[in-house]
């Protein structure tokens, strides 16, 4: 393990915002969880490690494992449990995107091809079978019961989640708290996850437990309300990300909600006709996107946002100051500001 | 519990042969394994139960429950645990067909609508996730890291074969090896763990449990053997049962190895049209069962059965004689004896 002093000096190093200040105060013990992830997921059957390379490497940010390793830190943990503990995090995340793309019939993912698009859907439930299974295997290793069980929960409630998004798709009559719910169950669980066992594998008092697990599901809460927001996000096509991909989906997120919710009857024709019928032109979301200005639908999806991001705040007040919590709360605020 | 006598009776009245006598010697527990099963299959997202207690239901005959519930009572256990063991192991199963459906574009299974065919692609993996993370959580309430570790290994292991099944379709120079390695991942791994699991319940020394995975493991590999003879059984196409599924998909099996390795140039011709190019017309498959017959193939994977359930037999040896034992070995006959 680095030194105090080597992280401190990769912390004043990346002030430049964004996950990367939390990312360089755990860098060293993210990099270990890379390597086991690398090595976990390794099979005699080569299809295994290529398929599951790519989804790995596509991945992204490394969001919910770098969490696992704050909360462990914040917590003052030492050893070298989170660092396994956050790659069972990792491939459990991997293999819900590897069934989410099937699921979705997605061809991209971060500009990259899906493995479904590349490789067909059958590999791809298969190898994401393999990874969550591997998932538990480190977890038996590890051998806390009481880890197992949070994150058994938690994929049990992932999968209920999904299940639960799937019905609520191309129907304009969902509610502010079914979306809620699927939110809290497919993105927020795993958060408040991979948070929550930091304080487990530091064996610190229940109110840390709970502490963290509410910072994790307010924080995840908040980031997929924001996620949902950008896909409408004029900001967002500025930079050159796609959008709408929700709305070609026809699934039902928030901004849709509150859009639909303030629709006149020719308002409301339009959604049912572009997320129910799935009969869209080339105009539709750009109509959509103006609809949800003209009633201010963006701005109160960012109050959502910011309403759970600060829970997430408040529930971190136990702890004392540290260099760690400061980059936990300013991670919930990157993540909100992120929506304009 | 019924007493012992009970069992007697029930046994004594079920002498008709297959898998009924071995089921009657553990009815009242396989009957509290489905209620487990439906218990734990529910949730608040109605498709869910739904859609499981379709695949539940069609799913059969419970073989790979029931064994753990006789490897436990051959072991002389007298408690309930491996009841909730059993209803595990159905559930990996369960989810192991559901995925399997998806993966092999399949419509009909055991003559009803698959899962896939009524509700598509989309929910059936999604409460796939669903039943897997249902039997993990189910194993840590049993609370036992050794069961834990069993079981993941081999969904790890099973998600392998299925990937290594995947790529050795339309593939006839699959070799004999490659086969039984497919085989003993897919299919054999489950089997071996829910005996073991019977030696571990009951405490019971390592012979024991070695000698309960060599019978899972060996009856595994015999039974899938002989469900690759049956599909190019015309015993089993009198009985009014499909057969040609694996031909129509192009899997390659061990008749289809075998037949291929004796062929001469014309037949290999055929084959690869059939299986490679999957290019099949109406007379293909009689003129492959033809082919079978001709090369004597169907005898021959019906002795490779043999010699795996022979092997199974032997495992068992180390046990006392009891009507468990005696059960347990007809069932192999069974198995066995069904390829003619």
């Amino acid at each position: 393990m680095t030194g105090v002093a080597g992280i401190d000096i990769a912390y004043e190093s990346s002030r430049q915002g964004g996950l990367e200040p939390l990312t360089a105060l755990v860098a060293d013990e993210l990099q270990a969880v890379n390597r086991i992830i690398l090595e976990h997921m390794n099979s005699q059957v080569s299809l295994i490690p290529q398929l599951a390379g790519h989804i790995v490497a596509a991945g992204g940010k490394r969001l919910r494992p770098i969490l696992t390793l704050a909360s462990s830190r914040l917590c003052g943990y030492q050893g070298r449990r989170h660092i396994h503990l956050a790659a069972c995090v990792e491939f459990i995340h991997t293999a819900t995107l590897l069934h989410d793309d099937v699921v979705d019939q997605s061809n991209l993912r971060r500009g990259l091809s899906t493995a479904n698009a590349l490789w067909g859907n059958q590999p791809s439930v298969l190898v994401g079978d393999f990874l969550f299974s591997r998932a538990f295997q480190l977890m038996v290793a590890d051998g806390s019961l009481k880890v197992l069980k949070i994150l058994s929960d938690a994929s049990a409630v992932i999968a209920e989640g999904e299940v639960q998004q799937l019905i609520t798709s191309n129907d304009t009559a969902t509610s502010e708290k079914d979306y809620l719910a699927v939110v809290g169950a497919k993105t927020a669980a795993l958060f408040s996850a991979a948070c929550q066992i930091g304080a487990v594998v530091s064996e610190r008092p229940e109110d840390e437990e709970i502490a963290l697990e509410s910072y994790g599901r307010n924080f995840g809460i908040a980031f997929q309300i924001v996620d949902d927001l950008l896909d409408f996000s004029a900001r967002q096509a500025e930079l050159g990300k796609t959008i709408g991909d929700d709305f070609r989906e026809g699934k039902i997120t928030l901004p849709v909600i509150l859009a639909f919710a303030r629709a006149n009857e020719a308002e409301k024709t339009f959604w049912r006709r572009c997320l129910e019928d799935m009969e869209q032109t080339d105009s539709d979301l750009a109509h959509a996107i103006e609809l949800m200005h003209r009633h201010g639908v963006l701005e109160d999806t960012a109050a959502y946002a910011r309403a759970y991001a600060s829970d997430a705040r408040d529930a971190l007040a136990i702890f004392p100051a540290s260099p760690m919590k400061q980059e936990m709360l300013e991670l919930i605020d990157f993540c909100v500001e992120r929506a304009y």
